[in-house]
């Protein structure tokens, strides 16, 4: 065996992060800074893949190996595994690449015996200490190797208190904690029939695999997929010589963050106990002491600590998160790691390292989480006025932000009550795109069922509306008009409150305030447009979305949803006239009523953008959404058109598909209907020359979706430019208009290069190219989809990120082939994946020139392509010498 | 300009045809091999493509190039265009690159005006003959080139029959069509404003544009529909030298084969007018004479064409269609071609003339159209005996094959009289997947709506059941169980007739007779299996099906799909018992239930293909496909299980799917419920276990459907192969078997490569694969396909037809991809595209080794394998080079 599998912490550094893991990578560069650290050395990443791929066994090398790092650690320390004499006790600790807190598992003084108890007594001169300690490590042991139950040693301590009538752990005696070692020995022994295992070098091997299994516990899984951490990656092990906090009132341990991890502030943050390990101050039983205090007990350590933190914020160029014990006044460090932060503590210690010329903007610009920002630029209830609020409930933040409103139970009443002038809360079992009007006149969403995913979060994120989804625990009545939940009854009329970004439910009215770009986070945002080489648009469609988008930076429209224009009251019934029409005559009366709705809409958007560019998106979904499927909306309808009941019902019979999602939508509907579509036209254009005519210029972009052939683009195509030109000359005047395609279909990408001949752009449809491009609906995998994620197939939802293996080639494939075509076709992406940071740097990456997201998601968008940039640069030099043919 | 557009029949020959159409190519052949041909020139395919790019003009240079050829041709004929001295006069017809008989338009005589006619009466010194060839003239003229109203002609001509009180067009005198002529052209004046064309060179000029134009005409749009031939070929025009079969009784036109167009027999078949001119021939006014009577009226003649007859015959290797006309007892040839045939003709002839040494079997397998066998693999009705009875109605020929039975209005029905052996037919509005048992039990389905692909369309193919669909003039009473068509009134019970190859619906019962592989059709297969490369397997589950497919010479099954296998009546109830399961217990009682039926049902199918490859593809469809969706049902499945009939029906909607062709279904069932895979591989395995100990060695091919992703195979695969090797363990014994997976989904074909790892075959879907890939679902697509066709925007149906601009390369992609992983792996395709002759071309262009189709397309199959093998060798030889590294 050639691969080395363990490292001791003198042989690492902190860029070994994914061979050592995040704690043993640093451990190993705070050994090499010759700080304080207990001796150790770390089991590789690489062991652990190699555990599972072995079928979880360790292969006897790496138990050799480990053996022999365990001998030169004894000489370091000059202390022995299991001696009497001078036993060495050590800590096994996991630590993966990315840090997972508190996910998987640790043992602590780990080489405690029956024997070597006896000595380690007499050694440290404090009995009871050392059967503490015996008693604390077959505790962990138990639990994490053998997985006996816990609560059978917390049972066997509560006994032993009451028989000596006392309260706390702190008051057994030496004898006490003897007796209580006995009894859990014999607890062990009772259930697994053998032993608790004597043998220290045992306890070694079977610590590191119980670490090694819990990469694979179900909260390890859990936090994973929340993090996008691959299953793949395995943790690392660490075994490190056992230092103690709890050794007297000159000894303690303690947690510090160089800066505020909330606020930011540039201040030691932390806090520790005198005479404790670490598990007690994470068992919470004792109140620690702010850090602050620790320069009062012990001024010399303190100093020392500040001075050590200080030197690792500027050696790592980052906030640190440190873990520290104090052993009879002596200062160790057990950990050193970039630390976690809020949003807002993200954006000012980026800015303030940067005026402190700790860091550079670039390196600001990577130092924040781009998904944080998300937090930021929603409504938000103030965390301080709802800290003591407990919630009604919970389901999942499916549309972050908050809202705070009126509940009705139908997509109707909300739009009356919305029209009323109140503000409302729509709760609905789940909703369907019959909805979306009652969606959109909503604060906030609310549905017992369906997932992140589901049509009530999809549509909710599109249009910014908080959206609390799959909130199982109601029990509806939307018939008689109220839930439960929380043991309360909620009415129509009755107010909640929804965080869309927790997923909490409120009872009553709870004050919201609005997001807004400024202070650091204006800055950042400013900085990353020095960097980043995507434009980032917005999908919008309404003022105040457009609105929005604006003021959170989009350089313009990259998808409006002509659909979403239809479905407002004033024209929601002339739309369902035109649909229902049984002859291109009567179509196109309804289409003459729709024409200027439509065109009155296109002003306003083109008002607001002033002159930025809007891609609009011809008419997509399937006829039926507009139309009302149950007995009550139909007969509306019928006496809305003064038609009989029964021509309305078997029209709408008519348009009923099996599969909608592949069905007669799209720029089929153009093929079929081209009258719509020269509406649409007429509409965009005229609104156009209108605004021109105002000295303002509109270059509309005119997007066909759902194009999968090149003769389905062309008839398209002429179609829109003949009527486009028409208008045009209407008015004796000119115009700049450009028209593309979505590429959405599989077939699409396949053939770009022919498209290219007749598209001016393309938009990336990525939402629709994942379902067909994986066979499944997203209305449906609901279904299927959480046994995927149990069983590992799927690691991420497609839907939210991009995904590579087999999407991102299709996109690539389509951007390569468009551009053998057409060398500056303009790409773009329009998908909800437009939003995504890992998406957003695959784009980058294919050599697309914009993204378009919800307007919500746009400072998201430009963090993430600046980092893009930065870490790959397109370098553009190289390419502008191609162009110039120097090259 | 450089590119020549006109041709002078001696400058062409037969190889030309894309350049001078067939009929024009031809003609040069003949001419060159100097035969009696009036002499002309043709205006190419390219002019009639640059005449519909350059916007409906002919070129000034292409107009210069015909009016050069008509200098020389006049020079050659002695005659000039327009000449009062000595006219030449000639025809002007379309002729494309593939036969569109009748579908294009045709305009002789051109050369006759008002002066011309004049001299021509005295030249001929037949006044009423070039009176009557200049009224046809304007009759034709009128008609093809400024499209007037036939009729009014017709209207004209039977009121001067009136007026003179006569019968026949023969009756009228010189005198009578002089005043006819005047009445023509002052009703042309009348309508056109402008006087009928004088000047014979703009008559030529508007002919051949109107030839061009009828390519465009609605009846050759269908004609090239059906038959798939591209609009963008377009058509030559011929202008040839006038010879007449009018001009007295030594005068004659007729048409023949060299061999029974209907039969094959080795005869001359053809029939003649004396003193007509073709269009008579067409009119059908007179009976024509059998050719035989040549010989008796003119019988050098006669012996001139035979001895020309058997020249072109040999010359073409091929049996000729021929058209002739004798002017004044002087034989012209104005056409060969080779003849169209039955399926049955096609065969004799193949076989007789390989037997005659005139044609290589390769010819005759190349001869011989593939698709024209299915009319004779399916039971058909006895043509003699139903030649004289009218049907009552028809609809789409759906699914080919003669049916008579007793008519039923539901699937339950179907199966309730089938078991009380009766033969019925099962007649719906549309059928959906619920119905399948009822159409199983079915000899014939009749749809009153749905398309060729519609579901009873495709289903009815699979299971080779003949099916008549969308016979819109029905007038349906599902309830009252009767319908109406033709004017009578069919109920529950009444004997009707179907004839899926013609859509043809009869009264009463028809007498059907088998298909067989015997004579001419055993031998052509015979000599196909020789040439082809590509192995031929069959769809098929059931034992008539399996035995169907053996005796059209399937080598094995390519797809047995196991959920045909649960709609029995004996299981059906279980499989329900199993889906409704709420838990893991309960459903594992239902599938011990299902093991024994399941297994029961590979034993046989193994007998029967005793040892042949059989790829057997685990559960498919989602689950709801097996459950009633009606209340009726769900009671009596309420009832069946001891279940409250909510809990059914709420289990029942949670399965509901908004796209249920990208839901739950495929591999998707196996990673929520691995004990339904579990208990399929159990039947398999045990199946083929059973077998063997009989000494029938059987191999399953376990197919996986609808995989995705690579670790979805990995699970699934890790699924199977550890129920069956734990089965195989189970018998102390051994088993060969190969675990593969479909390839149907986009993202399948992109990642290949990784899926080739873990597949030891794989399958191509390309049914589903063409619908994910054109993102429409094959259920919905009538709604816009129409529009599809009308607009040019598809020219054939992609279920059908493998679309090769998008759907091939995915396919080629995955084969390449795959190939690069495991050079050997076993690739075949078992969509309905399996059995269409140009996608077979396309997958043994691909490099598949197997395709597999509906058992009664198998010898179509093989046939096109042949000829794709004939047309493009894979060239084994180089190959095999390779391999050995010799290359």
């Amino acid at each position: 065996m050639t691969k080395k599998f363990v490292y001791k912490f003198s042989e690492g550094n902190a860029s070994m992060r994914n061979l050592l893991g995040g704690k043993g990578a640093n451990l190993a560069e705070m050994t090499v800074l010759e700080l304080p650290v207990p001796r150790g050395f770390t089991v590789t990443t690489e062991a652990c893949t190699k555990y599972y791929d072995d079928e979880k066994t360790i292969d006897p090398d790496i138990k050799s190996e480990i053996f022999n790092n365990l001998k030169d650690l004894e000489k370091t320390t000059k202390k022995t595994l299991g001696s009497v004499e001078n036993p060495l006790l050590v800590s096994v600790r996991s630590g993966a690449r990315a840090s997972m807190p508190g996910m998987m598992d640790t043992i602590l003084n780990l080489g405690l015996n029956d024997e070597v108890v006896k000595s380690f007594a007499k050694l440290t001169n404090n009995p009871r200490f050392a059967y503490d300690s015996y008693r604390r490590f077959i505790q962990m042991f138990s639990d994490v190797v053998v997985e006996l139950d816990k609560a059978r040693f917390e049972e066997i301590i509560d006994q032993m208190k009451e028989s000596r009538k006392i309260k706390l752990d702190t008051e057994f005696t030496a004898e006490d904690l003897q007796e209580m070692i006995k009894k859990f020995k014999a607890f062990f022994k009772e259930i697994k029939g053998y032993d608790f295992p004597q043998d220290p070098k045992e306890q070694l091997i079977q610590a590191v695999e119980a670490v090694f299994r819990s990469w694979d516990n179900p909260r390890a899984n859990v936090y994973r997929k929340m993090n996008e951490i691959p299953y793949s990656w395995g943790t690392a092990v660490n075994v490190q010589e056992m230092v103690f906090g709890n050794m007297g009132d000159d000894s303690g341990t303690g947690v510090a963050f160089t800066r505020s991890p909330s606020t930011g502030e540039d201040k030691l943050f932390g806090e520790f106990l005198i005479n404790a390990q670490g598990e007690d101050v994470v068992a919470g039983i004792r109140t620690p002491m702010h850090i602050d205090k620790l320069a009062e007990v012990m001024p010399a350590v303190y100093k020392e600590f500040t001075n050590i933190a200080q030197r690792l914020e500027k050696h790592y160029h980052d906030m640190q998160d440190m873990e520290f014990t104090i052993e009879k006044g002596k200062l160790f460090m057990l950990q050193t790691r970039n630390g976690k932060r809020t949003a807002n503590a993200a954006l000012r210690i980026a800015v303030e390292m940067v005026k402190e010329n700790m860091i550079t903007q670039k390196q600001a610009l990577l130092s924040i989480d781009p998904k944080q920002l998300d937090s930021l630029l929603h409504p938000r209830f103030d965390d301080a006025k709802i800290a003591n609020i407990k919630p009604l409930g919970s389901g999942l933040p499916a549309s972050p932000g908050a809202a705070t409103g009126q509940v009705v139970f139908n997509a109707n009443d909300a739009v009356k009550w919305k029209e009323a002038g109140k503000k409302i809360i729509l709760v609905r079992l789940e909703t369907s795109p019959e909805d979306i009007e009652g969606m959109n006149a909503a604060q906030g969403i609310l549905t017992v069922r369906g997932g992140m995913t589901s049509h009530a979060a999809v549509v909710a994120r599109g249009m910014g509306v908080c959206c609390v989804a799959g909130a199982g625990e109601i029990k509806m009545d939307e018939v008689g008009k109220n839930f439960e939940l929380g043991g309360l009854n909620i009415k129509e009329g009755d107010w909640i409150s929804l965080d869309g970004s927790t997923g909490n439910i409120y009872k009553d009215k709870l004050p919201t305030q609005k997001a807004s770009l400024s202070g650091d986070l204006a800055k950042v945002m400013r900085w990353a447009d020095n960097y980043r080489e995507l434009s980032v648009r917005a999908n919008a469609e309404t003022v105040p979305d457009a609105r929005q988008a604006l003021e959170f930076g989009a350089e313009g429209i990259g998808l409006c949803r002509t659909e979403h224009m239809f479905f407002g009251a004033d024209r929601i019934k002339t739309m369902r006239e035109m649909i229902i029409a049984s002859s291109l005559e009567e179509r196109q009366i309804a289409l003459d009523k729709l024409l200027p709705l439509q065109r009155g809409d296109f002003e306003e958007l083109f008002t607001i953008m002033e002159g930025r560019s809007v891609t609009i998106r011809l008419l997509d979904p399937p006829l039926h959404e507009f139309l009302p499927h149950d007995k009550e909306g139909m007969e509306i309808l019928a006496g809305d058109l003064k038609m009989p009941y029964k021509d309305v019902a078997d029209r709408i019979s008519s348009l009923k598909e099996i599969n909608p999602m592949m069905g007669f939508r799209g720029c089929r509907l153009s093929v079929k209907y081209p009258e719509i579509t020269r509406m649409q036209i007429r509409a965009i254009i005229e609104a156009a020359l209108n605004l021109q005519a105002k000295k303002i210029t509109v270059v509309p972009e005119i997007m066909i979706p759902l194009i999968g052939s090149k003769k389905e683009l062309d008839y398209v195509k002429d179609l829109v430019i003949t009527q486009a030109n028409e208008t045009i000359m209407e008015r004796k005047t000119k115009l700049n208009y450009f028209v593309g395609s979505m590429i959405e279909i599989p077939k699409a990408c396949v053939i770009a290069d022919e498209l290219a001949e007749q598209a001016e752009f393309f938009s990336f449809g990525t939402n629709d190219l994942t379902q067909l491009g994986f066979g499944f609906s997203r209305d449906d995998a609901a279904m299927f989809l959480e046994s995927y994620y149990d069983k590992k197939i799927f690691e991420s939802d497609p839907f939210e990120k991009l995904d590579q293996e087999g999407i991102g080639p299709l996109v690539q494939m389509a951007v390569d082939k468009a551009k053998q075509t057409k060398k500056d076709i303009k790409l773009g992406i329009c998908g909800e994946h437009g939003g995504d940071p890992s998406s957003i740097e695959f784009f980058h990456l294919a050599g697309l020139d914009y993204v378009s997201c919800s307007p919500f998601r746009v400072p998201v968008a430009r963090l993430a392509a600046a980092q893009s940039a930065l870490r790959n640069p397109r370098n553009k030099f190289v390419e502008s010498l191609i162009e110039a043919g120097n090259i």
